[in-house]
């Protein structure tokens, strides 16, 4: 733990991330529950447009949606790319709402800072040091997601790099580690959670959605984060997830996130007064 | 999956388990929230009566404390056999409360019966079958803890071996899996909670002390495993956990305790009122 | 590691186990490469005792044979019982060879000793802390098997039980950890049996059916193992593996047998040139 | 399964890679046990020039070292960049052995490409997917490290990536997966090597320094993995492994790495013996 300096709390005050745009700011780490949400990939005009409006109208705080995806095969659909980039420059200018989505080509990095207002840094990228170097100078806030088989101490360095680069606006994201349990794609490690709450001044969120695998258990799940301490969920929707052309199974449809919207408000209202 | 049926939800009532004592009926899966709770061992007659009326006081309905403890090495302290099962007799009598206690032999399972009202099998036992087959004939209510590294369906598959002798009165405990991640004791699979309530009839009940290892992450993640849908929790209160024979570093103290049953309370009802 | 003091090798002799039958005496950890091999389980008199003459003639120096076996589900084939340790009893009169088979119910290790010459203790019952401290006092040589997700220290733990009731006859055998590899039943941890020999006095065997669970992965696993340093190898061998009630899967059939046999003694030739 | 192609075995004749040199041709995957071995990093010119002449001499086929270093920590030493690629191409020069080191940064590929003979994708980079692009577009022979929690699935898909731009050059390499066991930075997963040279056309190599992480296992796991069917392996020596600047204890010095060297060969002899 000897070279964890900057991502401890001990000696550094709590981090709250503000997302700017030009219709305001949006917090993370600041109390409330901060919800971002969005289909796993930007797969059409049309469809992005018509989510980000339905999502907005849901209280969303933060867009999702994914211009380049990391396949495991390379046959896999991996992104519109650019063009993806324009739909959700397109998403943000409708709604007012701040963007985020994954850069996963260190060399892609500076057009998709024009195009979205916090970057993130997946799973398979989390120790791409160059990448996390350079996320560390970017200027835009930046969501880590916990690598699949890191140690939460690996983690904390992997953040560790961006803020040693000058970067404070950093927010850690739990989505499910490898274990050997088959019916779940992952295994949320909510006992880091409640860690990273106790260890770090960063902000965490949770990713329910890769880090069960299944629709039916994406809500419970998210409850439990927040009760954990999670300082909110970063949540894949599709307005029809059985044709979406990836993560289907693990996407919500809009009535069903409306649901888990209004749960995780009462859970934060029942924590909220806990601390209180 | 083929093989488990008594324990799949499909086609089966909800099971509500019932542990019945002079002082009335307690019971686990009626959408309460129950709480069992206690030390890791029963250490002596004082302190374990001691410890037993203060939980009384705040609220627990089942007594727990280890008898015969099951340890890693042959030279630790592995509880005071008879003699801790006469103090388990004394502190039922006392407080009116029901006692859970586990047995690690077979040979030891009559004598562990007229003690107590629920048998524990813990997680070294999981696969135990030979005390699988007579806890499903005992009589008694059986808590089934997971073990280290089973999977959700050999988990039910070690409750099918109890229901199949006729026990219907099974509790099912996540406590832990093993996984890579040194900070923890064992990774809470909060996902197995949430799935084990849609495939099981069964109550789920979660140990948040073995499950992370570490005092300061055991309320968070019990309110955790509440919101996720749990029925319970099964906890470790000592009254100086730093004296413990075992487990102390992951113990409650009585405040801690106090505080973590009243944050359930709010939790719970925040969920009960989700469900309605 | 502070409890482990008979396992260790500091300060111990080597150990060298030997199991004594009317015809001799065959010993693990002298040098030789051991082996032990059988179906999974005694399913019919006629055929185990067809594949022990077998086995017999391919200089097999141990039989193997399930009279007990530990089933996931309840509704699996769960061995003969008695009448498999009566089958195991006559193949060892015919041929000579000394038996080894599995005790899972403490209730039984009488009746087991009688019929065999050496007692397995299963990956699920590592923990079975009653039974290994009856299995040290029972005079009979033990196999001890990894559990599944047994760290090298509990496992020597495990073993320290039953070398502490005063049974220093104790092998140890590496069995396959549970990984999140899922083409393989299980990960030969063949570090731990290069450990294991550096830090322990006590012989290692190698299982590499359980250990891969595919009949292709068991003869160059098994090299390996030998390669490695291990005493030996346990493997399960049936001569019409795909009508086998248990392992099929993962049984040789006794031509494949023969060929490991003999590739075993010119891996085990060369490193004992290196030694020289 | 369904998207691995180019890397099966099945309808594809086994690859067998070829590094060129000035001084002539390596091949790894011709029957033969290639050797490659040196530091972790290149520390100074003096340091791996005297190695690198140490190791020609041993009979090493192909020298390794790190000029750019994927580190943990930001704060530890990331490897001389440009300047060790610079005694790379020395070290390559003065021996005429052909030289392989790691890319982790995109950007850096064709200076890397310059310096040396075979391009090293390591275990954090297995799915960092634009690099697996380049690389085969690169024109040189790829080592592909396996992820630390990657499926078998996962790499041969990873490889699948490379081949599918035209690079047939591929070799895989088993670093150890990880695992609960802590006593081991690694565990080797020796199943893996047999299954993937069933199931691949590829050749494999194993690093028993990664694999194991300590120096006393490297030589009995080296052997091991020749054993299981390995086409070589890939080894960290240091001349003076107490004061390497990264990953002494896991080094072998001069001495142990020239009784594996003459281990190895034994071990392929009886192997090759087996074969015919």
């Amino acid at each position: 733990m000897n070279d964890i300096k900057l991502a401890l709390r001990s000696g550094n005050p709590t981090t709250k991330v503000d997302i700017k745009t030009s219709a305001g700011t949006v917090s993370i780490g600041d109390g409330s529950c901060t919800v971002i949400a969005g289909p796993c990939s930007v797969e059409s005009q049309e469809g992005y447009l018509e989510i980000a409006l339905l999502l907005k109208e849901l209280g969303v705080q933060i867009l999702r949606g994914g211009a380049y995806k990391p396949r495991t095969s390379p046959y896999a659909f991996a992104g519109l790319g650019e063009a993806g980039l324009k739909i959700l420059e397109e998403a943000r200018q409708l709604t007012g709402l701040p963007v985020v989505t994954e850069v996963i080509d260190i060399r892609d990095l500076d057009l998709v800072m024009q195009s979205c207002d916090m970057i993130q840094i997946g799973s398979r990228n989390m120790q791409n040091f160059p990448l996390l170097r350079e996320a560390g100078r970017c200027g835009h806030p930046v969501v880590l997601k916990r690598g699949m088989a890191a140690t939460i101490e690996e983690w904390l360095l992997a953040a560790e790099y961006i803020l040693n680069e000058g970067n404070q606006q950093v927010v850690l994201c739990e989505r499910g580690i490898r274990t050997f349990e088959p019916l779940t794609r992952n295994t949320l490690d909510i006992n880091a959670v409640a860690l990273l709450k106790e260890m770090s001044h960063l902000p965490v969120l949770v990713d329910p959605s890769h880090a069960t695998g299944r629709r039916s258990l994406v809500a419970p799940v998210a409850l439990a984060a927040k009760a954990a301490g999670a300082d909110g969920i970063m949540v894949e929707v599709h307005q029809r997830p059985d044709e979406a052309l990836s993560d289907g199974s693990q996407s919500l449809n809009p009535g069903q996130f409306a649901l888990l919207v209004s749960s995780l408000q009462g859970i934060n209202a029942a924590v909220g007064r806990l601390a209180n």
